[in-house]
């Protein structure tokens, strides 16, 4: 890595992924911030004052004097764009900057169909970057985009299984936290001793993208993993940490006890790299009786790991356990974050 | 139904499902409540003073007095014997009861798995009360039981399902409430914005009972039903109302829209017995967008109605909904007396 | 009360606190209603489509395909109109009703300051309503407005204290529940897990209402009681219930065991009326060690009595308690009400 | 400070305010721990296994396999001893520490009130640890304590105020956490929605111990202060963080700007001393209009400040604020360091 500082810039810097892409990026080895972009309506804020801020941890003293302004790529010295822009925003805007030369790493999900845009979990499916040289060609920068929260801790924790002993079927029930709708989000009155059954455009996206992240990079594009993935997603009053109930039928069977070998086998492939917010070990297995918990678990490893427990024999599919995410860290801005990391440090970014 | 009312009694009144027994046989119109047992050491004590109350509506007036005996069936009249024990005291005194003629109806687990004792829900398998007799036979009077909270849920509404289509396999993921867990029960720390992603000894039950619910009366006993059951159980920081995420592959396959109507045109077989707590229609369709939610629906019918949602195509099994039931109503105390009723509406009690 | 039912109409009828004066309106046996009134954009909805129904009790079947009406006085045909509308809308509507010629009751605060306008505690102050006799005279109808949910908590638990000892200062301390700020409200992530110290407006009206409430009516209106409230405010992650920690100086000191046999000696003054809402005991003392509790206690007779529990010596002030009123029926729609049929009993309505 | 690290033990070293410490003392500059105590029935166990878990940051890796003892201090060789036992634990095994001549800084309740014993705020009383070095005469060691956790938020909060005014009488009502309560603690059905209006022995705490801490240190022990403390205890559902309603008399009359100012210019009397966990502000003024709030405000300086908003005119008693503090570190583990800082320094631990 370079010794200078990359210069970067946030789309959407004052939403909830917003601030914790700023909270990470504040005290960033690799990365300093050289804009921080916001709705029209906010410009010339300062970041202090235009961000409702909702993280335990108080704003980074150094970005709360700095004012944000409209989003908008004249002038604009960096060296990568984060997005952590609603989809809507997205749509326009990242193109705007993409057009513009830009590398945009975006945790938006306007893109993240689109066949020349690499969808991307750094320790799963890093190759599928070159897509991102393709886009380079034909429009001067990129789009390269983050999965979906849940989508990033089903696909992580399947990864292990994945290598070992192939995928077939993927039954998932999903427990996502609060923050995954942001701020103000789900109204007090609907999540206190309740659950919601359903989340807009959840189940779509947690079987669509795990297809496209373990698919093989052709000469065309990506060609879908072949894997099948049905999904039913829940929101309990939670505030950070997505937990899921999995099944899954491997290619070849396998025992609980060699699906366990599997995942205390696996080893990150970005060792090697030296990318300050790769956790050593992205999939870490517990035996604990009553893990993993949201409370307990999210913050491993700086909440950039997945934990999972429960691994136990589904006498439906095969095998089966629970997976917990941080969704506003791995899910979003960790995940964001650490794309940009892998793009820096191949010297793309 | 006879004029005069039958005299029941209550094992284990004082705990978390004993008292929502007491709540609804207060105002029975079949039932009196002759005798109210709870553990030795309050002996004697008012009932009022032996509960520790965790309802929101008050104790009923007219057992606030009434004194709290241990466990004896010697000078007990009464018609039936309504169990909410613990399992461990279960064991123990349902026998002890039984073979001092009486008819005990059990919410509790200890007797579920014995062949010679019903598994019932009386909208599904009236018919296994058959078993009773034959025990009354060898034994003097007889056990019958109320299967798990999550597995009524989860055996109703799959009924309609299983009635048009058949069954072959289901998987389901519990998001359960506290009240399942008694009082004290789960500890504050462990439930606030927390998910606890295991339930000691669920999983096996939500994967046996509903084999012998759906199995068959034959002459050595239930032969079990053909299908299989996965499940994984989760608590979830709600009061009562157990959601599940359940995944079906019917014999026959059904799209959507087939099972819609199957859901329709299901009606309760108890229809015209007139049992006072069987609710008109046992499990409920609604097309709401976020329903089955605990907050809104764990009250439909007086708690006594499953109701169903987010009916879809599964591509992995071929259906999928969610279910909703009042685990402490329908599931527990509800579930019990429901029994009782058949059973004294048949002339058994 | 005239056999024939009166014909009440609802302004603001599809939100939180319309939606429960519409399910206790439902089953009233002295009022039936004769229009529902909402915002322009639901203007010929039907009910159960306009509302996004939050209650645990479904909606009356009653109103469900009633159309909504744009709020217009013209045509109307009613008694009665009863008003749930937010402050804003109140201010200018609640006289447009008025000058048609209709007394309006409202849960709003657009009026509750006017010297005209009568705040109304049925049991404490229902001599107030002189004023509404003057309006009358002046404008053609009325306007006669409920206090604010935690005023009416507090004026009612310090009633029988003001009775038997006078008071001079009160200090308050709300515990206030999310349904106080309707749906959306409160979002979640500033909910779970936290307590908001601070609620808009909330203060001011519970250091002036109780004022008025306590004043005494004299030619020119009326004269505000004569003692000191000081209030602080804070919003609890609980559904329903506010619940207030109190302490109090009364004119005549007092013991808390001559408080506590002033709660024991207070009676309703309604209770000759016969009011259908109107509670026998409006304010209940409880010993038990920890109550009231929200889960517990706010639904006491319907949730129209204040619940009062630890009683003691205050070392500052003389006498402290808690005291619990459930905020969306005693305290917003269900006071709402009570007024209503105490101008009906009175032939005023 | 001296370069050798001071060996220390910490007796109760499982519990919920024992992790805490644990975990505060693992990375400590000063300390390395000698010993972890903890009930007999654990002795032996590796503390990994002794301790159930409980906080999000998992428990230090340095201390996993160290084996937990019974309580005893033959053998020990210790610089100084943590308590953080319950009261009935307390009041036999910290008199045996101290009389075998260790120092005993203890956050229990045991001895508080004892006329040899010192009760410390370092920022407030700290010359009040001349009680022990007349202890040490009498009996080798001594005992130091540590308030309640709400006493420690009200008197850090109210010494700016005293400073600059006096102090004359005081009403608080606090909203505490459920980890005040320990695991298992408040069972979740009495947490959820809900808030219980009482803590045992809460009150009385919170009026009597900040006359000892505000009190005189005199030839013959603490003179009490000369101010009143009228207390009301609520626990609401959230997880750390104690927030506090207070109404204030002061000597001298202040203005809310007055009082402001003096909030401005306390500074920590501890800040030339370096204590490792001494915030350089122990009391944070905050102008915000929603703060504090528990989720957002715990975490200041480490848990270790109080911080104070809402602060306001009291009709009654002259002013008002609202006060945060982390109960189980300021409040509890942390304020015990620091007392163990605050003696190492001055050469006495």
């Amino acid at each position: 890595m370079a010794e200078k500082r990359r210069r970067v810039a946030v789309l959407g810097a004052t939403g909830a992924v917003g601030q914790r892409l700023v909270g990470l990026l504040a005290g960033h080895p690799w990365f300093e911030i050289a804009a921080l972009f916001a709705s029209e309506q906010r410009d010339g804020l300062p970041y202090g004052d235009a961000a409702h801020w909702l993280l335990p941890d108080p704003p980074p003293p150094g970005v709360l004097r700095m004012p944000v302004q409209k989003p908008c790529p004249e002038g604009l010295e960096a060296d990568l764009v984060f997005s952590a822009l609603e989809t809507g925003a997205a749509s326009t805007l990242e193109p705007l900057f993409r057009d513009a030369g830009f590398t945009v790493v975006s945790n938006a999900s306007a893109f993240r169909d689109d066949p020349e845009v690499p969808l991307v979990i750094p320790e799963v499916n890093a190759g599928h970057l070159a897509l991102a040289d393709r886009q380079r060609k034909r429009h001067g920068g990129c789009i390269v985009t983050n999965p979906n929260c849940s989508t990033i801790g089903l696909c992580l924790s399947l990864e292990p299984l994945r290598r070992a002993f192939g995928l077939r079927r993927v039954l998932v029930t999903t427990l996502q936290a609060l923050s995954g709708a942001g701020h103000p989000g789900v109204p007090s009155l609907d999540a206190l001793d309740n659950v919601l059954p359903s989340i807009a455009g959840e189940v779509e996206k947690l079987e669509r993208e795990p297809l496209k992240i373990f698919g093989r990079l052709g000469a065309s594009g990506v060609e879908p993993g072949d894997l099948t993935v049905g999904a039913q997603c829940n929101r309990v009053p939670v505030r950070d940490g997505h937990l899921l109930s999995v099944s899954v039928e491997t290619e070849r069977p396998a025992t609980p006890g060699e699906a366990e070998a599997a995942f205390a086998a696996y080893e990150s492939p970005l060792a090697s790299r030296g990318l300050p917010s790769a956790p050593l070990r992205p999939v870490v297995l517990t035996g604990g009786a009553m893990r993993p918990q949201p409370a307990l678990d999210r913050e491993a490893s700086g909440g950039m790991a997945v934990t999972v427990g429960q691994l136990r024999r589904c006498p439906v599919l095969g095998l089966r356990y629970v997976a917990l995410v941080h969704n506003t860290l791995r899910g979003a801005a960790g995940g964001t974050l650490l794309i940009g990391e892998l793009l820096a440090g191949r010297g793309g970014g």
